[in-house]
């Protein structure tokens, strides 16, 4: 069997859709793996793109994929709610199957070493491929930000593992690295009280006494008109995504703020799913079958956690 | 002002009420300070004393009572539900008023000075005042427990701060230290269910992806009939009552396990309760009054938290 890796550069453009689709041509329609998902967002400004196939006939389309958002994204004119430090902000290699996550470090570093030498972009390795322990969690390789990355890249603690020591002027920065899946999830709050979001995600990650594993912050989406607590679930298996969606209702609560839906970005282990839905079901006393079906599951995902915009193509088993 | 500290030493007997009270009659009507409780428990087998006052004028009662003891408990014969590695398994010194956690270290110094002297008792000095980091956190240094610590203590690694570095026959070892006030909260499900009070001291305590500053365990308490999900609460200015207690709610829906009560062990900081209080209270949209009466303020916390056995002088400040 070819090794199969899921891989979701994220780029900082999520509002000028002929940019994106210009950019995002290169990893269309080529042989050996596919172009699953573009996910813009106007308040991120931010698009996720995610890949499913095989690493090995990727590296070539990504380094294409570089070089289109390097004619296309300047940094010194993006401003959005996500946080960021380059045009290709991020780049992780994911294994699904018949490859290891050391397989995943290898083509991390590969195409980092690509991209570095024929661009002048300076790469961090982060997360699984990260060289040292400060550099495995990207909150930190990206404190800063774009604006603040020329000044912390003076800084010897943080030389980049590939390309030149300074930044690119219109690039910025970009990391590279190889994780296990993890799932980005957004829950929406009826209200635009932005000070009642920051103290539910507060509540819910890790880094001020929340659940191990999550990562979260408050955001408005101006677009949509109201508030939302987005996150990363590091860990699915350890912090299941009905505990988090079920906390953040009972927060909200305290400022009578109903959670009025949630959204998966990118894509969603089957495991997962069906973990929360082992949850619901037990409550209501109703039967659980894990041989359940696609649709079954999305529908039911929908029921209970609110899912908006949700179809079988975003769980990962899906495409295969 | 004379310093006040919260003394709690944890003694291995919650059954023989004989032996409880010869061993805490020298604790008591002493000048200084104030015995606040005696808690014994007959499914821990274990009691928990409270005393509140000078720490200055507890130590030599202390050392008496270290003496009592000696005298009362052999730990060949001990066998209950909490984990433990000594007759007096554990005493904390904790600042409450005009005293520093690092005052608080040099008591549980000159207490493990004179105990280990005296009696011959190997002392790890533990939490804030841990001479090295593996001996902060009090499970680390209790691993093995009482049948263990023999052999445990021939490894360099485990060698005792101060006395023999070998166990007392039937003392066994004596974990002294000071820190900030815990809560020791525990929370009855009505069931006998030892799996699901498992499963849910997983889901919410931190080793396995639960809750920062929470550790926690399932156990089944005989003389009551049901499972109980028993914790400490290491910050409950990070972690609140009622977000664990809801999180508890939460998961033993799926079971279809009532939350019966729950109970506090030893003191609380009227703060922990104030800030639980206010979650309910503006769930409900009713007024909250941070300068209720105590009265008030456990005739509430009965009521939300469902608290059992509580009364005002539970609460640190009613004792001060």
């Amino acid at each position: 069997m070819k090794p199969i890796v899921q891989c979701v550069p994220n780029i900082s453009e999520g509002r000028d859709l002929d940019a994106i689709n210009y950019i995002t041509e290169v990893l269309k329609n080529q042989p050996g793996f596919k172009l699953i998902s573009v996910e813009p967002d106007k308040d991120y400004h931010r698009s996720v793109i995610t890949l499913i196939g095989d690493p090995e006939a990727m590296i070539e389309p990504l380094i294409k994929f570089y070089g289109r958002v390097l004619e296309k994204i300047d940094m010194n004119k993006h401003k959005g709610e996500h946080p960021r430090m380059g045009a290709v902000d991020v780049c992780p290699f994911i294994p699904i199957a018949d490859v290891t996550i050391e397989d995943c470090v290898s083509y991390a570093k590969k195409l980092a070493d690509r991209v570095s030498t024929l661009y002048q972009i300076p790469v961090f390795l982060y997360a699984k491929a990260a060289q040292s322990e400060d550099r495995t969690n990207l909150p930190d390789i990206r404190k800063g930000e774009f604006e603040g990355m020329r000044e912390k890249l003076q800084d010897p603690k943080w030389t980049p593992d590939f390309g030149p020591s300074v930044m690119h002027d219109t690039f910025g920065v970009t990391a590279i690295g190889a994780r296990i899946p993890l799932i980005a999830y957004n829950i929406d709050l009826g209200s635009d009280d932005e000070k009642a979001a920051r103290f539910i995600a507060r509540a819910i990650r890790q880094s001020s006494g929340g659940f191990a594993y999550i990562q979260a912050g408050p955001v408005f989406l101006e677009e949509r008109g109201h508030v939302q607590v987005t996150m990363n679930i590091l860990d699915y298996k350890k912090n299941p995504m009905y505990r988090i969606f079920e906390t953040v209702r009972m927060e909200a609560k305290r400022y009578q703020i109903e959670v009025t839906g949630s959204e998966v970005v990118g894509l969603i282990p089957k495991e997962a799913l069906l973990d929360s839905m082992k949850y619901y079901l037990k409550v209501e006393q109703k039967k659980f079958d894990p041989e359940m079906s696609m649709d079954d599951l999305v529908e039911l995902s929908i029921t209970y956690l609110k899912l908006r915009d949700f179809e079988p193509k975003k769980i990962i088993e899906a495409n295969l």
